[in-house]
């Protein structure tokens, strides 16, 4: 599974195959995949496929996708809808117009959607294809490090309500999902960042081995080309912490594909395992969630799209992480190998300083993994790649 | 299973269950259900549920469905949303303000929907409860015959678009869903007659026992307090055929519970045997919509709410007979059947005159049951209670 770290891997993918009975799907990770129009046209069913992307990624990947869906099969057509770019437009409206579309086509049941981009297009899209006629084909193409390692994994797909993030959706699994890690070398140093806070929780919750390689590997998955002025064009929002924790990166190195494929590919295969055993998260599926309860408030707090979710992520890892140390569950060196990790992925380790406590209380309150009034937090429990749900009153533990 | 015909029932429901692996369901039906608190009550998760009914059910049954939900249990606390009644509330802003009171009332995923009313509140209720928090517990208490035999079961949830009925939804299953046929004493007679439509069909494509059975106790099923003069609350757009079935209606006849419970027991019986061999509607399950090709076509046409489902797709099965006749598939007797059964279910034997074939043309070309071009429409052949799928081009058969 291990290429030589440094060398771009080409050819046939690597293939995390995702076991879902007769819902079953894989997962294609490599470089050029986009060059191998076979890869796409054998999960395409029926004439007619209908790509959604957005203003970012069209210019860069619509044309490449368009062709490696028709290249040598003439009879199919491609059509597309082009949204704007942003978790602000993860919304009714949006996903309406994918509905426009769809019907204006006059699509019918035999038809394929297919997502290019990151993880508000795969997200939408998704829900559009398990609901424009009760559910059609649906293929899932990330561009983001999110997306190609969290969000196109399992099926959840939705949008947002304007009082919470992913409030409204479904579980609907794709026919393929195919991560062609070129897409990646067009991808904003600071949306790298933020894939990497799901790439770092897979190893705190479950494969401490995987930390241990990120340990020894993270300079060689983080972005290359920033520059300590281009942290400025972090919203004034997000004040102190998260500007200091950019301030703080240090040496500036090179991104390496191969490690990027690697790290995508061992994300891919956790997430895979634990969606496998728990599709609709009535449990296990849960633990996938460190840190997301403290980050979905510190996103909704803010108005989604003023930091990036990994981001909110990080930061609410560093507090699940504190809370396992105090309740005594956690010795300090995991700590303090997070605090460490965490800044050399280029990520926050703490919520910026506006946000008070009755801003976390009042939006965790929504929160989905809230029971019957019981928020349910997932800490870390035990050595390094071990975590627990706990059942807290939301009164106690601030 | 057969109750004397003329007494109604009471006590223990006869339960029909639904077989769909882990997500089977029972459908409780009877008289007095609503009356034995435990039949819902076992139903119900967590402690909080949500009632989603409209204007014109809310007045009727609401008090009666809290007290059953509540009675004994005060540990569930119920809320409710109260809809606007009608098919063309049936749409994305309508759906917003479920999940609006949804959020409003901070529920979480150990909550129940529960739906009370016809076909288009099971509906959105279902699409509501299949999409919030990706998915949450649904009960459906059907009010009418409509969505009793047909719409409540097998999982269908959704909305309308603007350009097509039920181009958006989901396949969700229920809990269960309880049929008290004494919420029946209230619906409006062309309600009833409307839902007998369905009851037809089961018979005309798969059970000729039943069919029989029909026209020997039609005027046991059919409403009671009809008057010549109220047909003409009957939009004027339904001119001619619509008004001249009714007026063709012939002696006067009291509604007999018990053989509406046999008659909705009996629909369900064989919808769920459908549904449960083929519930994403791959093949089977498609041959329900004998009738209804033409029939949304006519609801599209004149816009939703003009006529009744049920009156539509009556329409549309008397084309679908007609279209099988004249393709030597059926010999004329069963044609007569036809043609005589429906007038005295109060329901039309043709589509209005304004409809013209380009009409039908345009609309059917959305149809959910076009597969790359191809219109699949459901026509009969053979003996009574046989029916088959035939892919035929749209410019052909008219």
């Amino acid at each position: 599974m291990d290429r030589p770290v440094g060398e771009k891997s080409s050819g046939a993918p690597t293939i995390v195959e995702v076991d879902l009975g007769n819902r079953s799907y894989p997962t294609d990770i490599g470089s050029g995949l986009l060059d191998q129009p076979e890869l796409l046209q054998k999960h395409v069913h029926g004439k007619k496929v209908i790509v959604v992307t957005n203003t970012t990624i069209a210019p860069l990947y619509l044309d490449k996708v368009v062709e490696a869906l028709t290249k040598g099969n003439p009879a199919v057509s491609v059509e597309y809808v082009i949204l704007p770019d942003g978790e602000k437009f993860k919304d009714m409206d949006t996903l309406m117009k994918v509905f426009d579309k769809a019907i204006e086509s006059r699509l019918d049941r035999r038809f394929t959607f297919v997502a290019l981009g990151g993880g508000v297009i795969g997200d939408m899209c998704g829900f559009a294809a398990a609901s424009f006629l009760h559910g059609v084909n649906f293929i899932q193409i990330p561009t983001t490090v999110m997306a190609q390692v969290d969000s196109s994994v399992g099926g959840k797909t939705g949008i947002n309500h304007p009082l919470g993030k992913n409030l409204i959706g479904a579980f609907y699994q794709p026919q393929c999902v195919l991560i062609d890690t070129d897409t990646l070398d067009t991808l904003p140093d600071r949306e790298l960042a933020s894939g990497l806070a799901e790439v770092i929780k897979y190893g705190l919750i479950r494969d401490a081995e995987f930390f241990e390689w990120q340990e020894k590997n993270m300079e060689k998955l983080i972005a290359s080309n920033i520059s300590y002025t281009s942290t400025v064009v972090l919203s004034s929002l997000l004040q102190g912490i998260f500007l200091q924790a950019y301030m703080q990166s240090g040496v500036v190195n090179c991104r390496n594909p191969n490690a990027l494929a690697y790290a995508i590919k061992r994300s891919c295969e956790n997430k895979a395992e634990v969606v496998s055993l728990d599709e609709k998260e009535s449990g296990l599926r849960a633990t996938l969630n460190l840190g997301h309860t403290f980050g979905h408030a510190i996103e909704t707090g803010f108005g989604y799209g003023q930091c990036l979710h990994g981001e909110a992520v990080a930061a609410g890892t560093v507090m699940a992480v504190d809370m396992s140390y105090r309740l005594g569950w956690i010795d300090s060196s995991i700590v303090k190998r997070v605090d460490d990790i965490l800044p050399r992925a280029k990520l926050p380790t703490a919520s910026p300083e506006t946000m008070t406590v009755e801003m976390f209380k009042s939006v965790m309150a929504l929160d989905k993994k809230v029971a019957d009034g019981l928020l349910r937090l997932i800490l870390l429990k035990g050595p390094l790649g071990n975590c627990v749900f706990t059942d807290e009153q939301l009164s106690n533990n601030f």
